[in-house]
């Protein structure tokens, strides 16, 4: 494994390995992974499904600062570089990218004059809490994807919403790149794997349990009772959220995936066009904890998708 | 010379040609000329210079709706493909893409939610003139380099603001592709080649030469008199450009060079510390043209670039 810190040497080392594994195989897939580090699990699905699919493997490890708003915990974000590579080279990743805030923003700015916006797909659910985040998340991925150049990009369906604006990004800018959504990975109580888990106090992590727990019972609800609205079903989560006394939601919805557009109020859930989104941001002190689960639309009935 | 009308074949016939050159001669560069058509010698310009650069040509004709304002010339834009294959194969030109406006903005919106905005440099002439029009410009171009995926595209110094955007998008995203900016075609008599000048009538296209005539003027004023400020080089081109009853000036500005940022306006501009770029805007009737000189800093004094 490679570890490099410019883009001039993450370019010719993406050259180098692209060019001797076509000569070695005819294949030569570059797969990527995109990733602010504090690796978990989730990261390490993503990083075994790029493995198995691609010639060669690139993961970056980049706190993007362009994607933190200035009350949000870009200072606090947790890191831990040795631990990272160690795991990275575990799995057979082939090359990791470490740039630096100046050498991704270089001076004298430090910041860039140039921003991707993506209208709509952003508007709801993390758009709409967290301010320009997602134009700070399509911007570094377009460097980070002109600078890798891969054929397959994977990215973790924990944050359900940034699949959907990077999909909408890649379509509507025709990127030469194929968007692989990766599933959710859990501790075995139920807790969606994240890089902010390690903020949790014993007490909030025990309550952080009610996000995952209510997602398992909307499922529930809905596989018995078909003829449910969004907000019959919102209300049903807030309340099981809400028995938490820690926990601050922050918001619950249910959406069409990818397009992220609401449902009509009054009709059914089950009654839905397209595949279901059901989203939670929940605060608990100062950390902020999203989860989510997808319904597919499968013989006439929203089944969710593992 | 291959015309293909879909994204899919162009991306194939490029692959395709790329892998022959590079077998043949070791050269595989893919040089690049994004137009909107009617092509005149200015084009031909930019075509020649990527024919000398490049193993592979790609030259592109899309009237890009997304970067024309609501009560500007989109309808009436002059198109003649015949025309313009004609001279592209005279030229030797290996690929020309020729999308329809639904293969760059597919249904059921045939827009995009993606748009990309370069701040600062987009703010001031042109940008100021046309609101929207630079990201129209920026969105579009992204899309073409990612599905071309030239080493080197080629544009005109004519629209010099659009240069300057479009390599401070290339610098922001790390594009992997060089921009070669290409200096102004004109007339025996100064006037400066455009797909608009078709518009003009007789009586206007005299009266337009009002514009190259004040740009020879003020590089004269400046080589004399290199105290004047900004705001004097201005007022005099105001001046000249006036004497023509029927010119109507959009703006006349005197800019650092690639940043687009105002001089002093009681500072020599032969003091400036950068490139300077006098830009004009006039409108004749219905056509709106624009003119430019860029001086850059030779021995501690201004000199025009040619």
């Amino acid at each position: 494994m490679i570890a490099v810190r410019t883009i001039a040497e993450l370019r010719s080392e993406v050259r180098r390995l692209r060019q001797e594994a076509d000569q070695q195989s005819g294949r030569a897939e570059v797969g990527f992974v995109p990733t602010m580090g504090y690796l978990h699990e989730g990261h390490a699905s993503l990083m075994r499904q790029a493995k198995e699919q691609c010639a060669v493997t690139v993961l970056s490890i980049f706190v993007n600062p362009i994607q933190f708003g200035p009350n949000e915990d870009l200072a606090q974000y947790p890191r831990d570089e040795e631990r990272d590579l160690k795991l990275a080279a575990s799995l057979g990743i082939d090359i990791v990218f470490l740039p630096s805030p100046e050498e991704m923003y270089p001076q004298p700015t430090k910041t860039t004059k140039t921003t991707i916006h993506v209208r709509e797909v952003t508007e709801r659910l993390c758009g709409a809490s967290r301010p320009g985040h997602f134009d700070g998340v399509t911007t570094v991925v377009a460097k980070l994807f002109h600078i890798v150049k891969p054929d397959r990009a994977y990215f973790g369906m924990k944050d359900a919403q940034q699949v959907a604006v990077i999909q909408q990004m890649v379509a509507d800018l025709n990127f030469d790149v194929t968007i692989v959504p990766c599933p959710i990975v859990r501790e075995a109580d139920g807790l969606a794997l994240s890089s902010r888990n390690v903020y949790l106090s014993g007490e909030e992590r025990e309550q952080a349990l009610g996000l995952s727990r209510s997602l398992r019972m909307a499922e529930e609800w809905l596989g018995q009772e078909p003829g449910l609205t969004a907000e019959e079903v919102k209300s049903r989560i807030r309340q099981v959220i809400g028995e938490a006394p820690l926990a601050d939601i922050d918001y619950i919805d249910i959406l069409t995936f990818p397009a992220l557009q609401a449902l009509p109020s009054d009709e059914p859930v089950g009654h839905a066009g397209s595949d279901v989104l059901i989203a939670l941001a929940v605060r608990f002190g100062r950390t902020r904890l999203i989860d989510n689960r997808l319904f597919s639309r499968q013989g006439g009935r929203l089944c969710s998708v593992k």
